[in-house]
Order: structure tokens, then sequence, then C-alpha cells
């Protein structure tokens, strides 16, 4: 039965789907821009995009609809999905009140331009192209920090677009918590005979057409109804959906080191079913599918961390693998290859241990750069010195080090910390499943359970609970020690220490 | 040079271009629906779409827009292509201020169901299925038509709709000149020592991947730009375009009979070459690409039956052909192949000569059925009796007979004789394009000039001109003779007679 019953509340969803049916059309174009799209066709899809965006905003204040929101705000008795709908429509309305049209539009033209000189710039090693760009993206975003308002520092109001209420205080309270014991920990890995800075396996090449199948074939582990799901090629992976029953990912391929083809799969296979799994009866609204970025991750990163270079899963594989790069394989070189750490200058490519440090360098730049403490043209400099500084590595350029990332030339800057946070509690559902369900995560045989519980305890709500409220709701807390206990065991076992 | 400056025209175009932006998400995502889906995403993008077309609706028919297209119409000095737009608006908003919102909702709530239904109709053979909904659909168009208005038949406010100002009485006097001629024709060819009803290439099996990339090599061989265009597989192939620089063709492959697949992609290739050779200047604007179905197909057509058909054509992928069915071929076993002439139940297989039977049944039961002089329960028999008059031939059943098209579920009536009347256009391209252009058409190193000459004195000027306006311009009339001549000759050449 529909959860969604109040007058209000259904009077606002049919203004609602309107708003959802251009976002959702917008949602397609953009997964074809990422994956089919020729080349060219870019200018006039960014014009199309764009103007759908502003049609939306001017949709959602129109003034009747705003009134409905308020009224609906001041009732009782609400369903909890109906309660979630009115908080995320509250959120998207103080962010189109508080915003003047003028400037997002403005802000639209200047991340369009700038993800593209980020490209060039990225490409031809010249961050003094990208400088100016980068340098009005954080003046705009200073300046949204401003009208959106702030307690403590304007990152706050960043962050807060990215994830419900985060504080850079709650972040840096967890990265202090965290950074001794990774340190301590990539210390006693280092020192490890085991320790290797590269695998020969990462060198050796494979048949993309190969791989192409062995990745449909992990999936189809994991998955069986392909009429709701799919997967295609993108240059940057990622997941989106177009409601419940069409849930898509993308991986990407090179020509070597196939783990990062693969394990991108699985990540990406861990947001899909957040939304696969989301209850039917929460389609076409607003709390439809997973929208906390924290939740959302660490449901990737289970996936990825606890599964797919998992020793079980690896051994189901290993006669795929054998043939992919077609020679034999032993499940230590295998275990070792994909579960290798070692301090480098490329976030993507970072392992379960390091990755965190890449995340801190991010926060403590843009909060810096936010907050006025920084100059865009010195960033290079400082980029460099905090990597040396946690990772004891030195980016060769720019290219490799501060223009790595797509992020800041689209604009968000407030994300990274999300990827942390989610990452860590990931390794809370690993051990809540282990717990409450008395299951053996990384056996193949429980995925079928391990989907349920996800599904029952975490995905079908959608987005009607904050990250705080859901962990509350299953009687969780947020808990970096979890994750501290999960990599020191691991990697112990891993290089004996 | 922009050839849009009249300031009222400039005013339009900023307000028409966010309904154009609605409207273009849209035709991505039908695409998306055709090509890559997944199928239980039908329901949710069904909602999308009909919400994206009513919001559409509302922003054409907003006083302000309405207004200024008034103003517009009694502007003086209009550029052609200004002047090309307001014929174009007025148009659409003959058709949204007569048809009352909510009939065009329901009309779009019948036309999806009963795709959905003829669909399983056809597959199951089941006329009685789907025969409510058609009957439906025929009275929502009669309907349709009392709303628009009329001189003469109703019928003619439908072809309307799919060929700017084509009457029934038009079509009736180009099927009364081509009836008999194509009879003549196609006793002479099956009274032929060399008539054959099957060609043994029809049963080669071809391996997909093969298929695939000789389709690519063709497109190559025709375009080189693929940074502007694509093509992908789809049930039923068609063209579509975002932009001028985002034009998409699709193909399908069955397993055997190889013409069907490849014909097809020359015949869309012909589609998408007038909007890829549209006037860049007419990009975001009504009379961007070609909006005359009679012109489009006409190019389609060309390049289908004049070249992707012709003996340099097939001599030049000789070799690609023996390699995709793994057997030496001869030119004149080919040829025969691909200009085979039979009469049979169906359209889409149906030959240059029998196709437009095919055709002339469909208007006499569209007109019948509107003009209320047939029932759709009647349907099936009449069909069939029909068929077997013209060709000679009785459908086995309902499925290959009366169910073939998917176009009446999807509410076109009035579409079928554009198709005829387009490839009778077709062949006055080839004949003016070797007189004035002085070229052998079939010569492979004269096709860059043929798509100038097209693209100068057709597709430069996107929808500018209605039909019977562009072919003033280049000083033609529309005359079926020219292709009776063609189908003439090339059929006396290839039976001997």
């Amino acid at each position: 039965m529909s959860p969604f019953k109040n007058k209000k509340i259904l009077k606002i969803l049919d203004s609602w789907r309107d708003i959802w049916a251009i976002g959702n059309l917008s949602s397609v174009a953009h997964w074809d821009l990422e994956t089919y799209m020729p080349l060219k066709g870019s200018k006039t899809r960014g014009e199309a995009l764009a103007r759908a965006l502003s049609i939306r905003q001017k949709m959602f204040l129109a003034k009747d609809f705003v009134s409905l929101i308020h009224e609906a705000e001041r009732e009782k008795d609400l369903t909890d999905p109906e309660r979630g709908m009115v908080r995320l429509l509250l959120r998207d309305l103080k962010f189109y009140e508080k915003i003047p049209h003028e400037f997002l539009n403005e802000l639209e033209k200047t991340t369009n331009e700038g993800t593209v000189v980020w490209r060039k710039a990225k490409d031809t090693n010249n961050f003094k192209l990208f400088e100016p760009y980068l340098t009005k993206i954080f003046e705009m975003n200073k300046q949204m920090a401003e009208y959106l308002g702030y307690k403590d520092s304007p990152y706050d109001a960043l962050l807060d677009l990215f994830e419900e209420d985060l504080t850079s205080a709650q972040v840096q309270s967890f990265f202090d918590e965290i950074k001794t014991p990774l340190e301590t920990l990539l210390g006693k890995i280092e020192k490890s005979t085991k320790y290797l800075t590269h695998s020969p396996l990462e060198d050796a090449k494979y048949d993309r057409k190969k791989m192409e199948e062995l990745n449909q074939k992990i999936l189809h582990l994991f998955w069986n109804d392909f009429e709701r799901f799919r997967m295609d090629v993108s240059a940057h992976p990622f997941t989106t959906s177009f409601g419940g029953n069409d849930v898509r990912i993308t991986t990407r391929y090179q020509d070597r080191d196939f783990t990062a083809s693969l394990l991108g799969t699985v990540h990406e296979f861990g947001h899909a079913l957040y939304d696969l799994q989301s209850d039917p009866e929460l389609e076409i609204t607003p709390v439809q599918g997973g929208s906390s970025l924290v939740i959302h991750e660490s449901q990737s990163r289970f996936w990825e961390n606890f599964i797919g270079t998992s020793e079980p899963f690896i051994e189901y594989f290993k006669k795929d693998f054998e043939d992919l790069l077609g020679q034999k394989l032993s499940t230590d070189d295998l275990m070792r290859y994909f579960n290798k750490v070692t301090p480098g200058v490329s976030r993507l490519e970072a392992d379960e241990v390091t990755y965190h440090f890449h995340i801190m360098v991010r926060f403590e730049v843009e909060k810096a750069l936010i907050e006025g403490k920084l100059k865009v043209a010195d960033l290079p400099e400082f980029w460099s010195s905090k990597i040396k500084e946690y990772l004891g590595v030195i980016p060769k350029n720019d290219s490799e080090g501060v223009l790595q990332d797509i992020h800041w030339s689209g604009g968000s800057i407030g994300y990274f910390p999300t990827y942390s946070l989610g990452t860590f509690l990931s390794a809370q559902w690993a051990s809540e499943i282990s717990k409450s369900a008395n299951l053996q995560i990384s056996k193949l045989e429980n995925y079928e359970q391990i989907k349920n519980w996800l599904g029952e305890h975490v995905h079908k709500y959608g987005s009607t609970y904050t990250l705080e409220d859901l962990l509350k709701k299953i009687g969780m807390t947020f808990d970096p020690k979890v994750n501290l206990k999960h990599l020191e065991e691991k990697y112990a076992k891993l290089y004996g220490f």
C-alpha cells in the first residue's frame, strides 16, 4: 500500500512530478552525454540541459508550489516517507530561494566551460590555463556559502549540500581519529617483508572483449534481472537511475591493470543495488533511491572492499583471471595484487589504507580556500607539500597532482569527505550483517542474504531518512573504529605482522 | 551570418528554446527507449515523456507566446527562415489550440497502451485483442479531424498533419497515375525468364559482428565525421537528431537476408544526411533539419534505391559480401538479389515495384475507416481481399497482414502515403542531379559531389520551405513519371525485356 496518503502530500506529488519529469529526462540526457553522445553534440546538449534546469527552478519556485510545501510542513501524522519528502523538498526550496536564479545560471555556465578547460589543462599539464576558472569557481562557492548561511565555517554550508547537516568540525574530528592509526598501519605494511610497491600483474595486458564478458559474469553472479539494470562504458565510471526499474552503471577499460575495471564494476554495482532495492511504492517521489552520499558510498565500498577483494571471490573467478591474462596465477599473488597497499599520488588508484590521506588533503585545501586562508595561485605548491607530508610522495607534475580530479571543475566543493566517511561506514555494514544476520560476508552462497539484509535495513527506505536517522533506526552509530579494526586485521594477515 | 534578425522573431526564439529544450531531452529519452533502455523502465519513462509533452503544450499556449507568434505573422520583410519559422509555429499553434489538452492526453495514453497491446496481438496473431484499441484510435482520429477542420474529407485533416497541405484527392490522383504502369511492369517482370520468387542468398546466414563492421564500412564510405553521427541497434530502424551535430540512425540484425540490415543502414543514412547538412545557422530553431516527411523519405530512398542497390556499389563491396556469407558470389547474382521483385504480403520487405501497392491498400483502408465507410471489425477481411486484388497474394494470418505495421497503434493515421510520394520524388533527385550537375549517380567517385548538391539544393534549408516551395525554388514539380521511367528502364535491363 502506498505510504503517501495525506491530501496535501498527494497534491504536492502531482505538481512535483512535472518537475521530476524534466529532471528525469535531463538525467537520461546526462547519461547519454557520458556514454554515447557524439563529441560535437555537447554544445547543443549543454544548452538543452541548462534551459531544462532553469525551467525546473522556476517550476519549483512557483508560488502555489512553495505554499503547498509550507502547508505540508505544518501537517501532523505524516508517514515517514511523507515526512522525508517534506524534508527533502524544504532542502531544495532553501537552495532555490536563497540562491539567485542568475547566480545559478552563471555557475552552470562557468562549470560547463570549466570542465572543458580542466580537461585540456590536465591533458597538457597546464595549471595556469585552469587557474582563472578554478579561482572563479571557488569565489562563487564562497558566495554561495554566504547565500546559504552557516554557523561556524562557510565550508559547512557547502558540505551540507552533499551530505545533510555535515560540518567541517565533524569531518575534522573524524580525520583526527583515523589519521594516526592509518599512519601506524601504513608504517607496518611498508616494513613488512611482503610489501611490494608494484605487482607484475598490473602490467599484464588483457583483451577488452574478455574483460567485458568477465564484468558481465560478475554482475550476473550478483544480480539476475537485466530488464531493470544495465552497464555501459564511460570515461569516468558512475551509477545513475531513472526509476527503480531502470538503473545503470558504467565502467571503463584500459588495456592493463584489470582490477581497475573489475573493482570499478563491483563498486558501481553497490551503488546500483541501493536504487534497485528501493521500495517500489516510492517510485516517482522525492524519496525514491538513496540520496545520502555517505550511505551511497558505504554501499559501493561494501561490495568493493568486502566482496570484490575477498579471497572466496578471487578464488571463484581465478580461472577467468587466468584466461584473461593468459597465465597461471596463484590465489596468493592475486590476493596481494587485489589488496596491494602503496602510497601514490593518485586518489583514484589509491588503496583502502592510503585513500583517506588523499581525502584529508582535499578537505584541508577546500576548507582553506573557502575560508580565504589559501589562494588558488598557491595551490599547486601547497598540494604537493601536503601529499609529501601525508604520503611521502610528490606528484611529478600538476596533471598527476592538483589537476587529477574532475570535481572542482564541475563546481563540487565539499563532496570529497563523503568518500572517506562512506568507506568507513561500509565496514560497519559488514560488521552489522555478520553479527545480526550471523553471516560470513565473503562467502558466495551468502550474497543473496546479504542483499536481502541491505534491502530490508537500508535500501528499501530510499532517502526517507537522513544518515543519522537511518543509523539510529537500525540501532547503530557512526564509528570509525570498526573500519580501523577491519584494516588492521586484514592487512596484518596479508602482510604477516 | 544568422538569418534571424527581426526583433519579434528573436523574442520568439528565446521563449521557444525553452519548449525546444524539453522536446530535445524528450527526443533523447525516446531514442534511449528504442535502443538501450531496460525493458521494465518503460512505465516510468512513459510517465516522464507524457508529462513533458503536456508541459510543452502548456508553454506553447502561454498567452504571451501566442501573441508573439501572431505579431510575427504580421511582420513584413522577414527572411525566408524567419517566415518558415512563423509558418511552422502557426501549424503547431493550430494543433494545440484546436485540440483540447485532455483529448491529447487521452490519445497519448491510448496509443502508449495500444502499442504494447499491438505488439502482443502481432506476436500471438490475435487481431481481436488489438481491435478495441484500434477502434478507439480511429474514433479519436475522426474526432481529431473534426477539431482540425477540413474541406473535402476528414482524412485530409490527418494527411496534413504528416505532410503540410497534402489532400486525399492529391494522393488518389497520384495512385491513379502509377497503378496501371506498375501493374504492367510487374506483369512483365513475372513473365521474364529471369524472374525469381526466391534468391538462395536470402537464406545465407551471416555473422552479426561482420555485418556490423560492414555497415560501418559503408557509413565510413558515405561520411567521415563520426563526432557528429552514430549508429545503434533497435527493433525498428529509425533516424533521429538532437541538433545538427548529433544525428543518429539505427539498424537491425537478423541472422540472414543481409540486405535488410545493409539497405536499412543506407536508407537511414539518407535521412541522417538531411539533418547533418542543415545550415548550422538554423541550429536550435524551428526550421532546423528536414520536416517534410515526403522530402525526408525522398532522401532515404535516393540513397537506398539509387546507390545502395546500384551495380558499382555492389561491385565495390563484393569481397565483403563474399566474406560475410563465406561463399563466392557473382555480381549478377548479387544484383538480382539486391533488386529482386516479387509480390509478397509484407510492406517492409517489399521491393521498388510492389511497395506502392501496399501503400495503396493502407490509403484506401485509412480513408474508408476515417470516412466511416468501413468498420474496424471488418478490417482483416477487407485487408486480405485488397492485398489479393493488388498483389495476388493472401496473408497467412493477421500477424502477416493487417497487424504488420506499428503505425496505427502509435496513432499515426495518414502517414503511409508520404512513403510512396517520397520514393517517387527520390527518382527526381537522381534525374535532377544527373542533369544539372552532369553526374552519373551510381559512380562511387561522385558521392561527394552528390552530397554537396543535395546539401546546397535541399538539406541546407532545413524545413524553411514546404515541399511545394522547395521544388519551385529548384525549378522542379512533382512528377511520378520520372520514377515510372526509372523503374521501367532498370527492370527491363535486369530482367531482359
